[in-house]
């Protein structure tokens, strides 16, 4: 089973994964990642971007908590990542909900290059040139529409996008995978989808095959996560669970689980 | 039931709640915020905070940890955020244990007049003008002499308010209501207070009168927190618990528990 | 038993341990000096230091997310603590692995003249002068070539030197313990040595011998995490038993499973 092997590739290899990411999720995402066998790494200064790019298997850019000078460190370590040719994944919260967020992402897109950009429906919309503008927090869009501004974001940007939401949806400018596990208490938790991008970055770290390591990252964290609220009274228990679970996550449970269509 | 009709609107509004509040919270008050049914955003680049305010239905400003940049996206959006009418409330985190977290508070009360201040003892008197200055963390004054304080603040700022503490004290200029819920372990999680903070202006967003508002917020954060103390073995466990039992909390619940004086 | 002694210090007194560390940990940092007994605080505007220094009964500095402005806050911190004859705790995390690291853990030293210095294997080899630069994470060092690489240091700074791994390794220019308590999987939670780290300054508050105050610590710490470990399905468990465990933890269950050799 692909997304099992994958897993079991990040659990082998512990790629360093490098994060600018928001304030917010920076120990869950950390958490996360150690979780599910990578090793995280947190740095955002310019001095040191270079040397930590060098060192890193795949690099996070989450624009969640955005200020001038992170913004600057975002532009450079994604262009450093994009020079050594390592994957970047790009998290936009918030694009279209302000001005700047959608600049900001914008910018990134074009100077990083991202191999994965993950966002709910209305971010990834706020994206697709042409779109009409979006306000606030709108993740409520029917499958079918996401499955269309994903496809012409990921034209237009040369890359793979994952649209989170009761079916997360994965994209490449052919290819279409559909991934349907999960839980609803999932959204009480804050930065689980931050965490979807941070594991995507893990597995699109040991497998070449973005749209591949994009759609298996999904499903990992949608199994973790369903398997995790059945054993929970609430949101707080559901994050214990979900740490637990993802860290000792079996063949048998992810065979048993999986629910995906397409490549 | 008052706090439950409250609790009741926030649920079924998800109130957008903009927190521009301290590191070391952001994770614990979004979850908070999460649980008890509200959406929390967090954001304080200059560049988007006017747009962030206009969809928000309250603004939490926390000045836990500190720094120039940030003392102006605070007073920025405290600005915007009361010419637009929306809820503001100020939590002083430290006030009293140095100058400029004092300056910072007092600045940001003329400033962005809150609806709503909420401290411990110590913090809410050292905000009191002519008050003696007080140095350090001390929580431990009685009742009657917050009570006082709590006034004296209430009149100056023309705002509701509270003073956290084994009995929460609420005030406005002319009412006192007392909350006598909660359980001492909370005090040994960081950042209950300002997981009170925030739920404070959930409810002020569904709730016009802001007295009844922080009341409600406060017995239900105290009661939440003693259930879950109840069900702890520690800390630890009363973190995960809260959140839980803050997400599921009923009216029956609420009702048996509920121990309040005042309007 | 000495450890349990310097515990019960702390729980009596409630020492207030100035932080300033990396925003990955700052969370976990505060509740786990709380749940150890002590009075935490997070403060890093340039503005207020000096006050928060002179409040304080001894002082974190943690690199684990730097920028220039953070470098700043912490160089002052530092000589205002040594001024103040406070006792230090550097964490250098990352030192290695970035020229930027290096060199600001190496500046701290002189300026600071930090009491204790905690980390792992490699970032405390990248602190010894005249060592061969090393890069990256790489804490799998055998005990004996850490001990020299300690000792190395300990006389360099003049200090203690805690290097943390299976065995914790706690050195002055003459002395050495080590601790064998620990559970392998407190390395899959983020921010465990920076919690040894922030314990280690609760110790140093309350015991005036270095050596003994960062050896009880890494025993305590080790202990909490072995016992917390025994009843965790995993990583997420084990970050929240942690916390329980050490705010209950009794003079027999230390005495039961302390295993540290030395001074």
């Amino acid at each position: 089973m692909q997304p099992w092997i994958d897993l079991q590739q990040v659990r082998g290899r512990a790629p360093l994964i490098h994060n600018i990411t928001n304030y917010v999720v920076m120990n869950s995402t950390a958490n996360a990642l150690l979780a599910v066998g990578a090793s995280p790494v947190m740095a955002h200064a310019i001095e040191e971007l270079d040397e930590m790019v060098a060192i890193a298997s795949a690099l996070v850019i989450n624009i969640g908590t955005l200020s001038e000078h992170w913004v600057e460190s975002m532009s450079r370590a994604g262009r450093a990542a994009r020079r050594r040719g390592i994957p970047i994944v790009l998290d936009p919260v918030g694009s279209g909900a302000t001005r700047m967020r959608t600049t900001v992402a914008l910018r990134l897109i074009d100077e990083a290059q991202p191999t994965v950009i993950r966002g709910n429906a209305s971010e990834i919309r706020s994206l697709v040139l042409g779109e009409k503008e979006t306000r606030g927090v709108d993740s409520t869009r029917t499958s079918e529409e996401s499955v269309d501004a994903a496809r012409s974001l990921a034209k237009q940007a040369r890359c793979v996008v994952t649209v989170s939401g009761a079916t997360d949806v994965i994209v490449d400018s052919e290819r279409v995978v559909r991934v349907h596990n999960g839980n609803p208490l999932m959204t009480r938790v804050t930065g689980m989808g931050c965490t979807a991008t941070a594991v995507t970055a893990a597995f699109a770290a040991v497998n070449a095959d973005a749209l591949q390591a994009a759609a298996h990252a999904m499903a990992v964290v949608g199994i973790a996560g369903e398997i995790a609220a059945e054993r929970s009274a609430g949101p707080g228990s559901l994050q214990v669970n979900f740490l637990d679970v993802l860290y000792g996550l079996t063949e048998p449970e992810m065979r048993k689980r999986l629910r995906s269509e397409g490549p």
